[in-house]
């Protein structure tokens, strides 16, 4: 088939004016690697960067990218033109696929922030997913997707994160992720 | 990285051998094949046939078949040797992915047993994910998965489905997939 064409690329995506009425107020992430700002998911050790969703080092995966905003956590992902449901619609898994991998990143990088620990490669402890619910509220059109977490809860080991899901200025999904410490573990 | 040797392939994976333990006791997916039984997914109409997870038309897509075992349904599906959260384990997204277009192709086939339709092609009804559950109970070992989904209820436009997955004989996750039906709508 033809894939619809989408509005815009990450090449020419502006954050601050996109986004300006989405409530994500910080630079372009084009900012962020200027300023040498690491993503939680360039914090994991190497061995533990081979997820298809997040990790720096699947050359066939997502490889999304989160960061601090000031207490919450952001990612921008933009799909493939075949990441369909349907024709222009993104399908479901990709949301939650996107949805947990920033959260167990949030978690992650919640953990250090706990710990005073500096976003450092290799600081950043092994949190696996325990439970992940998604509320599909509205078709997510393609295009860029902009992901917000809450760090609801840090107990012991679990650390409790919201996420919403933007696009095209509109919130289409939910979700919350629960993850959970491997402790003592980085795969280092 | 060396991508971890996997066990078996679909090619060389017997269904009933390998599966005896787990509770799955139909045919090969060969078997079914053979006897040109339709898979849930072939049923959708063509427009309805690009979902990265299930369309049969999405060439870059996963591409899962769902059929019926008794009132309840299967799937199979064998990830790529990249789908991995770390090395040798899959990741949460797909797992996911697959829960949810086994769930909602299941409540389509449900719909049409409960409206005396059979399976055909372009005769399923459109179901969208409202809500998608997961719990992840174990790490799931990279090999072929086996999704068992069960009917909870039908009701109205909303059909809620249980499904397990099985990895290498083991319970690894559950999930409930809320699928609803756009009704009068067949992207036909």
């Amino acid at each position: 088939m033809d894939w619809p064409k989408r509005g815009h690329t990450l090449s020419n995506f502006k954050w601050r004016t996109d986004c300006a009425e989405t409530g994500v107020n910080v630079d372009s992430m084009a900012e962020l690697r200027l300023n040498n700002i690491l993503s939680f998911q360039e914090c994991y050790t190497d061995s533990g960067s081979h997820c298809y969703g997040c990790g720096s080092l699947n050359a066939e995966g997502l490889q999304i990218k989160s960061y601090w905003d000031g207490d919450e956590t952001i990612c921008t992902f933009e799909p493939a033109p075949y990441h369909t449901a349907f024709p222009g619609i993104v399908y479901g898994g990709l949301i939650a696929s996107v949805i947990d991998c920033h959260g167990t990143g949030s978690a992650a990088a919640a953990k250090m922030r706990a710990d005073g620990q500096a976003l450092e490669k290799g600081a950043a402890p092994k949190f696996v997913t325990a439970a992940l619910h998604v509320d599909y509220l509205k078709p997510t059109p393609l295009g860029p997707l902009h992901l917000r977490g809450v760090i609801v809860e840090i107990k012991g080991r679990k650390v409790t994160v919201d996420v919403t899901l933007q696009a095209d200025g509109v919130t289409t999904a939910k979700g919350r992720v629960i993850a959970v410490e491997i402790p003592g573990e980085k795969l280092a």
